[in-house]
Parts: C-alpha cells; sequence; structure tokens
C-alpha cells in the first residue's frame, strides 16, 4: 500500500489526496507538521516541503509535482482516458503550465498568505511562527483570489475543464487550492458564475468527500465550505 | 529552429540554454525583460516568467520544468545514455527533486534576492522596481548560499554527478543557478572542493561557453567568472 506524508491544510498535499482517489490507489495517509522539522521526514524530503509520498515498492516520491509525474508514468497507460496527464504533446504543456501556475503562483499570492496568517499562526506556539495575523496579508491574498476565480473563470468559459476537453491534473490542483481558501470563507464565488460551475462539478466527485467532511480544532469551515449547492 | 525567450541574468533561461546546446536542438535566442509585462509575451505565458520555448513546430512551452519534460518526450529516447531526465524510476524522481530543489528553493533563499538587489534594482528605473539594494537581503542570500554549496558538495561526495551516475538536468539547473551568482563574485567555492570540482567539470562543457563569454552592461563579472581553472 502507498503511503502519504501531508497536512489537512497544506493545499499541495490536498491536490494529491485528490489525484490518488481519482486514480483509485490506495494508500494510508500520515499527517506531517512540517514546521517541526521532523528529522526522518528531512531524510525524505530535504527540502523539508509536503506532500511526500512511498509508493507500495518503497520508492520515495518527494513534492507534488515529482508525485504527478511519477504517478503518470507508472499508471498513466493502465488509466486509459481517465489519464489526468493527457496523452497530446499541446496539452501536456497547457496541463503542466496550469500545475506551475497554481503550485508556485496561486500559492505565493493567495494560499500561503491565507493558511499562514489565519491558521498556522494562531496555532503555532510564539518562536515557532505563531503570532497575531498580518492583517494586510490577508487583504493582499483576498484581493489577489479575485484576480485568479477570474482566470478560472476564462478558462472553462473556452474548455470543457481547465486545461482541455479532459479532466486533468490542473482541474485537481486549482480545485485544492481553492478548497483551502473556500473553507475559510474566502473565495468570492459569485463573481465568476463559470469559475463557481467548474468547482461545483470537482467538489460533488468522491474524491473530494474526504477534504469536505474534515475540519479543522478551533476554525470551523465556512458555512457552505461542504454544501454541494453552494 | 526552435525559439527561446530568455534573459541573461535569468538563471531558469540560462539553465534551458545550457539544456538545448546539450541537446543539440539549434534554437534562436530572443532576450525578454519580464518587467516590462510586453503583451504579446504574457500571451504565451499568461504567469509572466521566463522561460518560454516554441518548437520547430510552433509549440509554445512556458516554464524551464515543463520545457525539460517536453524536451524529454519529444528528444528524450533518440539521445540513449546523454538523455539528461534518466530511464529508472527512481533516478528520475531524484533528478525532479533536485530541479525543484534549485527553481523554487535556491531561487527563493539566494539566486532572486541577488539577482534583484545587485542586478535589477540598478537599472530599472523608479517606479518599476530600481531602488537601492537592500544590504540584509543581500547578505542574507550570502548567507544562505553557504548551506546549499555544502548540499552539493554532500550530493557530489557520494555520486558521480548531482542526480546519480550520470549528467542530468540536475547539475544543468544547479550550475545555471550557481553562475548568475558567481558571476556576481558570491560563490564562496573555497568552502567545499568537492563542489568546486563538480561545477569546474560543468563549466569546461562547451554548452557553457555562450554563457561564460556574456557580460552585463555596467556590471562587469568576478574576476573567476570565465576562468576554467578558478
Amino acid at each position: 500500500m502507498a503511503k502519504l506524508f501531508h497536512h489537512p491544510v497544506d493545499p499541495q498535499s490536498r491536490f494529491i489526496r485528490l489525484v490518488l482517489s481519482e486514480m483509485d490507489v490506495a494508500t494510508d495517509l500520515v499527517e506531517e507538521k512540517p514546521w517541526e522539522r521532523r528529522e526522518a521526514f528531512l531524510h525524505m524530503n530535504p527540502a523539508g516541503v509536503l506532500p511526500v509520498m512511498i509508493d507500495a515498492t518503497g520508492l520515495i516520491v518527494p513534492g507534488a509535482s515529482p508525485i504527478c509525474e511519477y504517478l503518470d508514468e507508472a499508471y498513466g497507460d493502465a488509466l486509459g482516458e481517465q489519464r489526468l496527464l493527457p496523452r497530446d504533446a499541446r496539452a501536456r504543456v497547457e496541463t503542466r503550465r496550469l500545475i506551475e501556475w497554481f503550485s508556485i503562483k496561486f500559492y505565493a499570492e493567495v494560499s500561503e498568505y491565507l493558511i499562514t496568517e489565519k491558521i498556522l499562526k494562531r496555532f503555532l506556539p510564539i518562536g515557532e511562527g505563531g503570532s497575531s495575523p498580518d492583517t494586510a496579508a490577508i487583504r493582499a491574498a483576498k484581493s489577489n483570489v479575485r484576480y485568479h476565480l477570474r482566470y478560472v473563470g476564462y478558462l472553462v468559459r473556452r474548455r470543457n475543464w481547465l486545461a482541455g476537453d479532459r479532466l486533468s491534473y490542473a482541474d485537481f490542483v486549482a480545485a485544492a487550492h481553492l478548497s483551502i481558501v473556500d473553507y475559510l470563507g474566502d473565495v468570492p464565488w459569485d463573481e465568476d458564475q463559470a469559475a463557481k460551475e467548474w468547482y461545483a462539478r470537482l467538489k460533488s466527485r468522491p474524491s473530494f468527500r474526504p477534504l469536505l467532511a474534515e475540519t479543522l480544532r478551533g476554525t470551523p469551515p465556512s458555512a457552505t465550505y461542504a454544501d454541494l449547492d453552494f
């Protein structure tokens, strides 16, 4: 059985949890707090970031993008039309472009700010990063999310799914990042109907259920977080 | 003929220039100033980052990692033993882990600071990012580079090349980022003999020559930048 070191508030962990579920790869989830810098964890991934997968053969795969590439190489052919990294060269480029868009750009401009300021700072002891939230950072993230939401809307008005006509990694990385922002109630869904409908389609997939059922101690989800008709 | 939009001080552009030269992919270089946010450039890569490749068929591939994956899919099999993304699953994971290490972590901790503070701030007009350098950021980057250099040394004392027994993308991404820091004279090579010898091996490859011959107006290279016996 595969094993995934993850954290419930980490969007890249959520991305790979969705992907593993979509691919039907049976996985044991192990919660990791990367800020504790546990030695055995750093040994698996010296960069100290989540998620880290250990596949059924014992191969350690650190980081969401290397995991996506590995999973496609290991299982892609067998998945046929359900493959999440498309076969066609142009569509592969577009999927990888969007994985980077959300993993790097959306994370730096939106999810990292909100997770740090609204969740981690509340729970970490002073000295390990705990402090009062920086309201300017929260304001910036809430302003940035509007532009990203419009970009999602722009893409899905032209295509069936984010990277093209088929569901791909791009949809899951985007939905994973948006899901944690949505948990905090900070996605202005009503500002883009196409983006909202796209998210509703993803949210109702069985792979999403475990994420929607999770709650963080001390931070209740927004009223519509788990609601499929939000 | 392929085309690469690049900038001489951008380490990710340098990485792909090295790779294209190693793979013998004939390429026209086009200098792009991403901070100008040229509309036709943003159309090719909405994230606004370098490099962007257009291959001989007209396919636009934005971003260093998507370019690496694309090149391996397009040319990897034909390269045989010279392939830069190894064939073996474990070695592919290690190569991709190190691409992320340098593209994301080294960039955020070292190269982005130094390029911004020592180069871009000097040349950009006030209002487009020009200002006096932040000496605290420069100090932090110069302290961080020591740790990364030790990590390179640690890896190459155990292996022939950075990701294993064969030359791979990992060597070129690491050398590209170090090369711009070396241009500025900020790599303490004498602190790690193994890392220095590894860099000397890369620096003497023909693919490196164009980089070593370039100079930036107003910022001369460090005394040993182009020296193969530094």
